[in-house]
């Protein structure tokens, strides 16, 4: 076996610097980051509004569409604040990186609209109707402050310092119009470029997702109806801070693992079935007459076969954000993100028949949770984000 | 520009995978990942042992030692636990992943030895008075739990997924010997592999660092001296978790920025120089007869020359733990990490120097603080880290 010697070569990282360079366009009729493959690495920020009136509103969008479009074309930020100056350039530390398929995507609040509190804004007859919370559900565990947001804005890059910058830059640009809410980072593994990624159950999550034009219009693009064309190119966002109990998960022998979750764990094959990509069957019973899949699995419950043929775009990233205070347990899991036309027939449903039923609850608990509208995107240089309903 | 529309190609990440499979050799004759160029991700977790006796001890060190040869191989863990079972095989969320340069070494606290407590491993007498705790100083504001260590476990790789996977496999094979006290996980940018990484400071951080053999020698790798030559091979981590008030870092100037550090933002050469790897010039005037390096800048204080002619070997990671609770401020900075061959000559009389008169003091706090002794590495298959000591 070779030693590590200190005065041999090092092994290099290689090829590393290839993935920096890629842009994904910021402009266009969606928002990005909702299609583009998954990057390695993310943030979702929620964001409290601390201005009052509609136009102010309208300031903060329009100035972070400007960010957001330079930050994606991996350039240094330039445009002015809302205060119209700047006390500091860019803060500089991703200036020898490059774009590293960054995306920024914005998203809208119920309470923005004046729902479930006052409505600042007059956007109460904007608030589309699709735009609920995820009620309060057994396995509810949200941490102070972890609960909804006014904005959101979600990062996503494949590297890790450039994803903290582009919030950084975000935040400063919107200077004392917003307030930090609550945040997560989340990261995947980088064999997801070439498949599935597997969350932090050791599964590969995300293996049914509508990827097809037909699929996307149907189920996860927003339809405009009920007088809210504003919306049409955007979409509602589903987050949910999943803790996983790793500890005890890594107790549970795989067999049982794959009962609960209802697939196999190397192959992502569903029980009974040999590839990843087969179709469920739900009926399918072993030599004894039981069912394959069991009537509590994971896989079952979320099957769209079993929730009115819907389908919602998966998009998730695991996280670590170290050991709970006063030590002993991991606070890991997943930061659940699924996007969909309708989250009133589409995650939410979904979500309040998991809790009750899922044979996954034993390892989890939900500490944070949001539902957002995400509009269109801005077409063109000039165009901003929110401007369909804030214009 | 062109147009994010969803029917078109996506840009996808190139040349990922080709990092992936890059072994770093876990055994040699010192711990990996101290010399070893730094990986992209982090995590280093402080321990405390629960069992009574050095043979326990010397047990958890042994299954370490083997789960993390195994780890950094890129294979799967398959060796037994302390208690000479496993309910279930490797938890599999890197199972498509490579070694991703992995490296995984462990550190030894004071109170291991018997120092600041009971000497419940009867290890007084190899305790090494290299092993000192920083101690407490102005600008501290240590989060509860976070102070100390029995044991260290620091993972670092180029994939997030391969880190935390590590962590965890060695958390679970230890059973119940061991308890988490506090952790952390960083990350470094892509661009580092080519040159001396940015930190969130926006400034290049480890520009000077011992690199040659003679340098290592005589300031980073343990001498053994007062007869504690088990520690030969070895060296000491002093680690220190540092919270940066990045909105007020943001608000600064950037001239004054680099007043604060001594040295250019966007080159990382010193004030009055072009280049980043030119000589601090610490008596260099202005034309008005002021010190171009203020007296008060972070360079200066922290020199070499300032120093006794100490050098450290800084191996620092970022971190970005999300919003505070009660929300509006971030938890995000840096995981300092320095070795040398004695903390009482090396880091922690500048640590102390720094918490008096650093101007970046009115921008950081220290929220965690470990020192720990990192014993020689295992040569080969059969030997086991900390063998030298307690085998």
């Amino acid at each position: 076996m070779p030693s590590n010697d200190p005065e041999a070569p090092c092994a290099q990282p290689a090829g590393v610097g290839e993935v920096l360079d890629t842009v994904v366009p910021f402009y266009g009729p969606r928002q990005a980051g909702i299609t583009t493959p998954a990057q390695r690495h993310s943030c979702l920020v929620s964001f409290d509004v601390t201005v009052e009136s509609r136009r102010d509103l309208g300031v903060i969008m329009r100035t972070w569409t400007g960010v957001a479009a330079q930050l994606c074309a991996g350039e240094q930020v330039t445009v002015a604040t809302p205060a119209g100056k700047r006390t500091t350039p860019d803060s500089g530390e991703a200036v020898d990186l490059g774009a590293a398929r960054l995306t920024v995507n914005f998203g809208f609040g119920p309470r923005l609209f004046g729902v479930g509190g006052p409505d600042r804004f007059g956007l109460l007859d904007r608030w589309p109707m699709q735009l609920v919370e995820v009620p309060s559900l057994p396995g509810d565990d949200i941490a102070p402050g972890c609960l909804g947001a006014d904005l959101t804005v979600h990062a996503c890059a494949d590297d890790p310092q450039v994803v903290v910058h582009a919030i950084r830059e975000l935040t400063r640009s919107a200077g004392n119009a917003v307030r930090w809410r609550w945040s997560q980072s989340g990261f995947n593994e980088a064999a997801a470029s070439n498949g599935t990624p597997r969350n932090l159950l050791g599964f590969k999550d995300g293996t049914v997702n509508p990827t097809s034009p037909s699929q996307l219009a149907d189920f996860v693009w927003a339809s405009g109806d009920q007088g809210q064309d504003w919306m049409i190119g955007g979409t509602y966002l589903v987050v949910r801070r999943i803790r996983i109990d790793l500890a005890a998960w890594d107790r549970t022998p795989v067999e049982d693992q794959e009962r609960v979750i209802g697939r196999y764990k190397r192959s992502g094959a569903p029980l009974g079935s040999t590839e990843e990509h087969d179709t469920l069957d739900l009926d399918a019973r072993d030599a004894r007459g039981g069912l394959v899949i069991p009537l509590d699995a994971h896989v079952r419950l979320a099957a769209s076969q079993e929730n009115w043929g819907q389908m919602m775009l998966r998009r998730s990233y695991s996280y670590d954000n170290g050991v709970i205070e006063g030590g002993g347990v991991l606070d890991a899991g997943l930061l659940f993100m699924a996007y969909q036309q309708d989250p009133r027939i589409g995650c939410v449903p979904v979500i309040e028949k998991l809790a009750r039923r899922d044979a996954l609850n034993p390892f989890i608990k939900h500490t944070a949770s949001a539902v957002v509208a995400i509009p269109p995107g801005a077409r063109e240089p000039g165009e901003w984000v929110g401007e369909s309903v804030l214009g």
